[in-house]
């Protein structure tokens, strides 16, 4: 196997080398359709820039992005569209497991960073703010699912967890159901605005707004993150739920268990129980599924952090707090 | 954040630092509950092994680990026994997506080599045996879904294929169905023996011991992988059955969509259709799918593979071939 060059490159998109370059290097003045035919070529050639050509000594063109588990199919097509855009630049992606446990997200953090990465993607990571500002300050950062717009040493992106909840809590309040509940996942230790307090105050706000006038924390359920126990935990809620019932859930991993339990019951969905999820994953549209959910444009998302870190390992070093904004698919579950 | 060291662990553990170093190496004569007390310390104080300590010079305790893609929910499951056995020893597992192309996987491969990893897991990558050779020679190596019971170089690890095809086929069969069809992906470019081949090679075989007097090629219809592409070729499948009519699909990722197709023409598993997948993903198990699955032990394999691959790394240079049993369970779908 010999190895690709800038000059295969060019030959397979038919433009010159210099043009493959400005392309490589994100360059101003690049047209869209040369973008385009060059990128095709380096995809379909697996080139990889060569360190020194590029004028940037001791980069490894690799970045590590950080996730919790694999357990939430939220995650393959944010990180697919990082993996797209960061190998559009010709970086590649290496995936590390944080396991919601702070010391193996310490620790998966500095492997990476001995390692050379030239940049880090965290994703919904539980490691406190000051934590985070530590290693932003050795190393470019992005951070995905992590609420904090103050922070000057890293960029975040995040979906607009607020409007999300709300939005899904209006259709729940439409449907004329009184008891509107909310299943949420457990308060973390460390931080102390979270992507999923948001949707709690998102959730609350839309209920008080809409007169329901026994607003109280106690119209939310917080389940544990083992699997196991979620199933118990959720069957548990429903045994004690007057019908009919209306749910926001704060992810498809707990509206799908919640919808299948109900099913199961024999339970109609737009009759005895009313659900919402939130991430619209793949699984939702399915027909013997048929999920609402809010969409919070996963992929968008990911272009947006990759693009962010990219920059940021070009030079920016002033902090860019991004919000995209979601929306709600209907389907036949509310 | 003090770094943790191997004398937190063995406090933690209250055991000596003789001991967890025995636990570390995997020495013979470490008991059970000697390895289980030490492992839940590793874990709860993210313990990373020193370098120099364990006298290997030059270890990243690192471990690439390559897949094709995020979208089969058969990954996670191996990807999370990989990482928490690799753990055991100390190791951080970091993972790259080949998406199916031979530049990328091969591109990848060395992007990890320069970063300096320990070993490599390829999960089904499409490279050539000769490609897999070249590389197992640089590099400790072991190959899940990779059929190549002949290589010296690297381990294999895999389902028994021809196995869980035929008890798949022979279940359709009892059923009395006539029409036995298998859904199957396009052929590989440069491997003879793929994991796919050994399901058709299974499916065929089953047939024709069934006295099925018909049995050729064209009771296998191969999809492309492309996701839209996907739906839109199942329901041509589907449109040119007559029914009532069998189906083995070599995946779950296939054999979901196809049901969920069924579902939407009003067609009634275990009397109109009967639907068989592979993987047992945790989707088949939910009340509102109901899928029959081949279960291939993504654990058993996971464990295995991350295991030969630790022997590798400390000096094992014979190669292992194994192959894990599958069993069928049965669900609503047949």
């Amino acid at each position: 196997m010999k190895k690709v060059t800038i000059k295969d490159v060019a030959k397979d998109a038919e433009v010159s080398v210099a043009a493959v370059s400005k392309v490589i290097r994100s360059a101003y003045g690049v047209s869209p359709s040369l973008k385009e035919k060059v990128e095709q070529s380096i995809k379909k050639l697996g080139y990889r820039p060569n360190t020194s050509a590029r004028g940037m000594r001791g980069r490894t063109f690799t970045v590590g992005v950080l996730i919790v588990n694999l357990g939430n199919a939220y995650l393959p097509k944010l990180l697919e569209k990082i993996n797209a855009t960061l190998s559009i630049s010709g970086y590649k992606m290496l995936i590390g497991l944080g396991q919601s446990e702070l010391s193996i997200e310490s620790s998966l953090i500095e492997s990476m960073m001995d390692s050379n990465v030239d940049g880090l993607i965290l994703i919904a990571p539980r490691l406190s703010d000051s934590a985070l500002e530590k290693y932003a300050k050795q190393i470019p950062m992005a951070v995905v699912g992590h609420i904090e717009n103050t922070a000057t040493s890293f960029d975040t992106i995040n979906g607009d967890d607020f409007l999300g909840a709300e939005l899904a809590t209006q259709a729940l309040v439409e449907t004329g159901i009184k008891n509107i509940k909310m299943i949420s996942q457990p308060l973390r230790e460390f931080n102390k605005v979270d992507l999923n307090q948001e949707r709690e105050r998102g959730f609350l706000h839309t209920l008080t707004k809409a007169n329901h006038n026994d607003v109280a924390e106690d119209r939310i359920f917080r389940v544990s993150n083992n699997e196991d126990e979620l199933k118990k935990e959720l069957a548990l809620f429903l045994d004690e739920q007057t019908l009919p019932c209306a749910i926001f859930c704060w992810s498809d991993i707990h509206a799908i268990p919640l919808l299948d339990e109900c099913i199961k019951r024999q339970l109609t969905p737009q009759k005895d129980v009313f659900i919402i999820g939130y991430d619209n994953t793949p699984l939702a549209s399915y027909a013997m599924v048929n999920l609402s959910s809010i969409d919070q444009q996963a992929e968008q998302q990911g272009e947006l952090a990759a693009n962010a870190l990219l920059e940021r390992i070009k030079g920016r070093n002033t902090a860019k707090h991004l919000l995209v904004e979601p929306s709600l698919i209907s389907r036949k579950s509310h």
